[in-house]
C-alpha cells in the first residue's frame, strides 16, 4: 500500500460534465469516496453529480452532515468525520471527498480540511461555482473591463447587501432561499428588480430561470439551491458594443 | 454538413487538467478552433492550456486581438474576427474559441459573443477562475458561513477598493501588475499587508506565491498574471475550528 492522501474535489453546480478533467482523475485513483448527505436517508446530490465518473467499484461512505444552528452539534460530526477520514489516510489509502459547487466557497469541506491539512498530505481541486455556471448559461457577463462583482449570502446583514448593490456592476446573492422577502425588499428599494435574474437548480434537469422579478410573489417557496444575480450594467453592455 | 454552432470554452487558469469535461468534449467534437493572440507572434496561453486535449488535425485559427486604448481599433478586430465566425458557423461548421479563466469574467470573448448570440446558435462552457484555483491551492477558503467576497480590478477607483476592502471578508484584487503600488498603499493603509497573498502565474509551472506582502517592494516588476487575494478572516477561521 502506497503513501495515503486526502483529496477534496469540487463537483460543480449540477451537470456531471461541468466536473474538470482533474477531478475525474482523482475520481479513479482514490480507495475511497466520502460524500455529505445533507438529511438522512437522502442520496448525496454531489455523488449523483459525479456518478458517470465514479468506479463501479469504489467504495462510497455517505455521512450526514447535520444543518442545525448548534455548533457543537455540527463540530461533533466533523471531528467524528474528520478522524475517520484521518485513519485511512494514515493506513496509506487515497480518500476522497465530494463537494457541490467550488470546495472553497461556502462548503463544509473547509472544516473538515481545516482537521487534517496539518496531520496528513491533502489536496483541493477547484470546481465550478453555480453563480458562474449560471452566467454562462445565460451568456451574460458577470464584469468587464473595469467592472467588480460581490458574492454576499442572503445571511448578509441589510447594510452590506444595500452597499453591494450600490458599489457594484453585479451582484451575486447565494443562498437566496430563506430571505427571499428580505432580499426583494432591497432590490425594490435600490428599483433593481428588472436586472435580478433569479436561477434554482443550475444546470440540473429541474433548472428553473426568473429573468426579472417584478412578478415574483415574495412569499413564493423555492428550492434550496437557488441564486439572484443582479446585473446593473447588462443594458448598458449591450448598447455599447 | 450539420447545423452550424459556436462554442466558448473557458480552458481554467492554466493547469490543463483543470478543463472541464463538458469543455474536453467540445473540443473533440468542433470543426475549427480560434484562439486569442495577444501579442502577435506569440503562441496563444489559452492554445496550450488546452493542447493535451485537441485532436491533431483540427484546424486552429490564431487572431490577434490588439490590447490598446483605442476602442475604434479594438471593435474593428472584434467586428473582423466575428464576421470570419459567423461565416464559417452559417456554412454549418461548429466552431469554438477558447478563453483563459471563465469566459464571462474580464474576458473579451463577451464582445464576440455579443456580436454573434442574436444570429447564430451559441454556447458558452464555464471555466474555474484563477482566483479560484489559488484558493483552492493555498487551502483557505474564500468564504464561510456569513461571509462575502468581492472581485475587482486593480483599475477601479480607489474608493470602491477600499470600500471594497473594509466591507468584505475576502477581497480578490485581479489584474494587479499594472497598479501594484496603489495597491500596496491601500493595503498599507487599511493594514492589510500581511493578510494579502500574491499569486503570479497561477498553477503553471512558473508560479509564484508570496504569502503576506509587507517585504514586498512595491515598485518590482510582477507578471502580467498575478493576482491579490485578501483574506482578512483567514486566522479567526484558524481558531474558529
Amino acid at each position: 500500500m502506497g503513501v495515503g492522501k486526502f483529496f477534496g474535489i469540487g463537483t460543480g453546480p449540477g451537470d456531471s460534465d461541468l466536473l474538470t478533467i482533474k477531478g475525474q482523475k482523482v475520481l479513479q485513483e482514490i480507495d475511497c469516496l466520502y460524500t455529505p448527505e445533507p438529511k438522512k436517508g437522502t442520496k448525496s446530490l454531489a455523488l449523483s453529480i459525479v456518478s458517470p465518473y465514479v468506479r463501479e467499484d469504489l467504495v462510497v461512505k455517505q455521512r450526514h452532515f447535520p444543518m442545525v444552528k448548534d455548533w457543537s452539534v455540527k463540530e461533533q460530526a466533523w471531528d467524528a468525520i474528520a478522524n475517520e477520514i484521518l485513519e485511512e489516510v494514515k493506513a496509506g489509502k487515497k480518500v476522497g471527498f465530494i463537494t457541490l459547487g467550488d470546495p472553497m466557497v461556502y462548503s463544509t469541506y473547509s472544516y473538515l480540511l481545516n482537521r487534517l491539512k496539518d496531520q496528513i498530505e491533502t489536496e483541493t481541486i477547484p470546481g465550478i461555482s453555480s453563480f458562474c455556471q449560471m452566467s454562462n448559461s445565460l451568456q451574460i457577463p458577470l464584469v468587464m473591463d473595469d467592472e467588480s462583482y460581490a458574492v454576499v449570502p442572503s445571511t448578509a446583514s441589510d447594510e452590506l447587501i444595500s452597499q453591494a448593490l450600490t458599489d457594484f456592476s453585479t451582484i451575486v446573492i447565494m443562498k437566496a432561499a430563506p430571505h427571499l422577502e428580505k432580499i426583494m425588499a432591497l432590490l425594490t428599494k435600490e428599483n433593481l428588480l428588472d436586472q435580478a435574474v433569479l436561477i434554482s437548480n443550475a444546470s440540473m434537469e429541474n433548472e428553473v430561470v426568473t429573468k426579472g422579478l417584478s412578478e415574483l410573489d415574495p412569499s413564493q417557496k423555492i428550492s434550496y439551491y437557488s441564486t439572484i444575480i443582479v446585473y446593473k450594467t447588462q443594458e448598458s453592455f449591450k448598447e455599447r458594443v
